[in-house]
């Protein structure tokens, strides 16, 4: 008889900071009973996945052993976390279990993916314990940049695991629970913590981390002294952040109104959950065109630059009636995503064209992070005194520092990056099998492998431009009319201003009179001869070698 | 008669930080004489120019009056200064005035571009001056992270101008002349300072600027206790800081090798000067291969992550025989220009995936700028007590943010973005004039206008994916076989399955079955109706509206 093990599988977040989805299992090797924390996603770029609207975590590990899940965790709302939840729940079709708040947003994403909203079951925090399987899970409320975040406590045969999911220490957050060592003493010595999977976004931060509290007098002090209107961005589901923005305008006599679809959501579920239970009366984006600028403030979503949210449209002229104007103010009060700076600095400019101040986090008065500084996450080494240590939600250079300093503090810590299987049950975290993981992207409305093919294509016709050639034979594969070339994403002119489709044409026609009937017979030869004539000729004429897509007609007696 | 008038002209680098290029005229009206300092480039990016070599300004305007221009000044050999000589200097073939360093790099441009490098004069430092029409030009040595380079001061009939190039508060800078007081304080005694133009890149750093000498302690101690190979990566025009690199190495018992075409060329330019006079001697590849690590520092190109580079070559793997392994260290003596972040990042995990302890500038220790903060800033407005400040080099934020400060100050200033052109004649500056520029892009070996279209099919191409639709008709107009789609970047399969090329040819040829005789005799018609017909078959199938080019062919009896 083999020995029941306890497995620990990231599919997507460990080496990246997105799509998080880690997978826990307990028993014999091979058929253990098997649970998921976190259905994420993460945003494409373009130069990556031009095109694309969604990454996620290619799951089809844990779909073919689908009949051994028990149960999918979610965290918290943040789309790195939840954002898969309506694409990829439909291939797993467990139930789903998360905190109140967590919960409606989930069910909301289940809505519009047409799939039942009643698979997630609402659970209390600890000491409510959900089972699933062998394990046993609690959720501990925990400070993050969005209400109601939690770690888990997942007890198993094999002892207890906590899995922070995101968190900061926090002890008053404005909005929902802050952080209590008490709580996590009592945790750990109620059973000692045999694994601590945890969050390692900030770990390279030397500095404690502060609280969203601390942001209250100078938000205040800086809502007060703008002169005219003040506008503010951050993530729209920081509601903690949106509370202290709004309550700050009241003290400074501002009418507040809220713009962006994400953020007003955010704001109702709050609001609907309870998490949310004191926020100031705000007003629709009519009623505030016709209150006077200085006694008005805009909350918008659109921190990270994205080009349809409203601070990019504030930027680009008039959005809901509003015109950004000489005098004005706008925050951000958020930091940048890594990849997004060009974009947020575009609206910068844009706003510093028309006259309005910005400002943002540069002097760390006006945003705080989410994620828990070194000093933090070796406090709460200390107080669990975890026998292992997982560093996970980071890139590989965050993960290998978090586990260089567990390491240090005598703490059994491995990196283990997504697809890496580890056994826990022992005193060490052992490698057990590595996994074939990858990407699928939403695109359009279907999912696509990262390596169809398809975005490689793109990126391609992207670089190089593309030759469309045809060519007519017919039924005694004899040419039919010239060859014919379509360009798009090439200039139209090449050397001494000739059309450049013209010369393609004319080297094609050339080589179509000297080429012998075994070659016109031949599609896949002719084929490549066109594209090497195509290429040749686009290299000479205008230095680039383009994609070249070859239709060869053959028109056959009726 | 009309009075002569002092204009200046950016074309470009003034509201953005890259592709710099000033114009100063004097003279009546329109019939100004012209000179034109800087000849820049900037890099492209796959979201706005994918598939570009290189973006330059848009000279147009001084092409159309190139027999006005009496000469071209470079300030210093940085690409964003110098780039655009080769592909530029041939539209306005003017003589062109640098210092030694600065002129060798630009001649190796030109040769390379297929110019007479003999159109470039070396110039001495002040007092040699230079006469180009009523201007009389000095260039005035400064510290920056490049060597010679250099500010001009530009005596006009109207009086002095300062373009200062850009620059830093260095009074060690370790290579070439240091920031002199005495000298600047001489220049404005000897005739009142008109105008400043002036760099405005690091207008919102608030600390006093370090010298590069303060690099030399923290860099030799890094290298020292660095326990296996040490490997750095820096901009490769950055000679001072590859001096005290190679010379903390060398303290460090370590042989030098230099890897990277870029900073190869630099540094052998810098030496054949005469502006490099003592560096090191270093070991080729092959020998460094022999050498135990501990005695080894690599100094590679690649600083921003390029793919090309020799940082990013060994992030992959082998490069030049060199693997990095677990122990060594990488450093990168640099900062992340906005937009590289990612390009960085990924060299920095893949070598925390190989065990590399990455080091970067985050404590300040192994990296300063090379332009002048805020408070050198307004030491340089004290110093020279101009009448008017155009704060040049920088995106919007930077020049509005540095006229700000310069208008406490007392002094007239005003932002001027590209195409802009101020009257400085009087006390003031006036707009006189907005003048069309733009960006044109190297794009293989040829030059495209930036709103050619050319780069925005192929944007399209990446986002949407490309189909390809062909028709056959024959002299009667009737069809000859049936319609026929190929795709690129499209994913091949649509709602349940099915193949959407034959999706879409079904649709089309039944709607061809439908098609009366008239619309088959139209082509442009016929070519809207099989694109509306194409996107709607793909918006229903995979929610996508791709780019669509039509063939249609039309055979005519012979």
């Amino acid at each position: 008889m083999t020995k029941d093990r306890l497995i620990y599988l990231p599919l997507g977040g460990a080496g990246e900071v997105g799509m998080n989805a880690y997978v826990y299992g307990y028993g014999a090797p091979g058929k253990e009973r098997l649970i998921l924390v976190d259905m994420g996603v993460t945003f494409p770029d373009m130069d990556s996945a031009p095109g694309v609207e969604l990454i996620m975590p290619d799951m089809t590990w844990l779909e073919e052993r689908a009949d051994r899940l028990d149960a999918i965790f979610i965290t918290h709302a943040h789309e790195d976390h939840i954002g898969g939840l309506g694409h990829l729940w439909p291939k797993l079709k467990a139930r789903v279990y998360a905190r109140r708040f967590t919960a409606a947003i989930g069910r909301l994403k289940l809505e519009e993916a047409g799939q039942p909203a009643d698979t997630i079951t609402t659970v209390e925090a600890r000491p409510a314990v959900v089972e699933a399987g062998p394990f046993k899970v609690q959720f501990v409320p925990l400070a993050h940049s969005i209400p109601e975040s939690a770690a888990l406590i997942i007890d198993t045969p094999a002892g207890r695991i906590v899995h922070t999911g995101d968190f900061k220490l926090d002890r008053d957050p404005v909005v929902g629970e802050g952080w209590d060592d008490a709580l996590w003493q009592g945790v750990a010595d109620e059973a000692p913590v045999k694994v601590l999977a945890c969050d390692s976004t900030n770990v390279y931060s030397t500095h404690p981390g502060r609280s969203e509290s601390t942001l209250q007098a100078p938000l205040t002090q800086l809502i007060q002294s703008a002169p005219s209107m003040f506008v503010a961005t951050t993530f729209g589901s920081n509601v903690a952040r949106l509370k202290t923005l709004a309550e700050a305008a009241v003290a400074a006599d501002r009418s507040v109104c809220v713009m962006g679809r994400s953020m007003k959501r955010m704001l109702s579920v709050a609001q609907e959950t309870g998490v949310l239970t004191v926020f100031p009366k705000t007003v629709s984006p009519e009623e505030a065109l016709e209150i006077p600028r200085r006694n008005l403030m805009l909350l918008v979503t659109g921190s990270q630059g994205e080009r349809r949210a409203a601070a990019a449209a504030l930027s680009r002229g008039k959005y809901l009636g509003f015109e950004m104007r000489e005098g004005d103010t706008f925050l951000f009060s958020s930091r940048v995503i890594p990849g997004n700076e060009k974009d947020v600095l575009r609206i910068w400019n844009s706003f510093s064209e028309m006259g309005v101040t910005v400002v943002d986090d540069t002097d760390g008065l006006y945003h705080v992070s989410g994620h828990a500084n070194r000093p933090d996450l070796e406090h709460v080494h200390r107080l669990l005194l975890p026998d292992m240590l997982i560093p996970m939600h980071g890139e590989h250079r965050h993960l290998s520092e978090h586990a260089r300093i567990a390491t240090e503090a005598g703490i059994a810590a491995r990196v283990a990056t997504n697809g890496m299987m580890l056994d826990l049950t022992g005193e060490v975290p052992v490698v057990a099998e590595h996994v074939e993981t990858g990407r699928i992207y939403l695109d359009g409305t279907v999912l696509i492998g990262a390596l169809d093919g398809v975005i490689r294509e793109r990126i391609r016709m992207a670089l190089n431009g593309h030759v469309l050639a045809t060519v007519i034979l017919d039924e005694n594969d004899e040419p039919m009319g010239e060859p014919w070339v379509e360009m798009m994403g090439l200039t139209e002119t090449g050397l001494g201003g000739r059309p450049l489709a013209e010369s393609m044409e004319t080297e094609l026609t050339e080589w179509m009179d000297r080429a012998g009937r075994k070659l016109l017979r031949d599609d896949d030869k002719m084929e490549d001869e066109i594209k090497r004539i195509v290429r040749q000729v686009a290299v000479e004429e205008i230095g680039k070698k383009p994609e070249v897509t070859v239709v060869v007609s053959r028109l056959v007696a009726e």
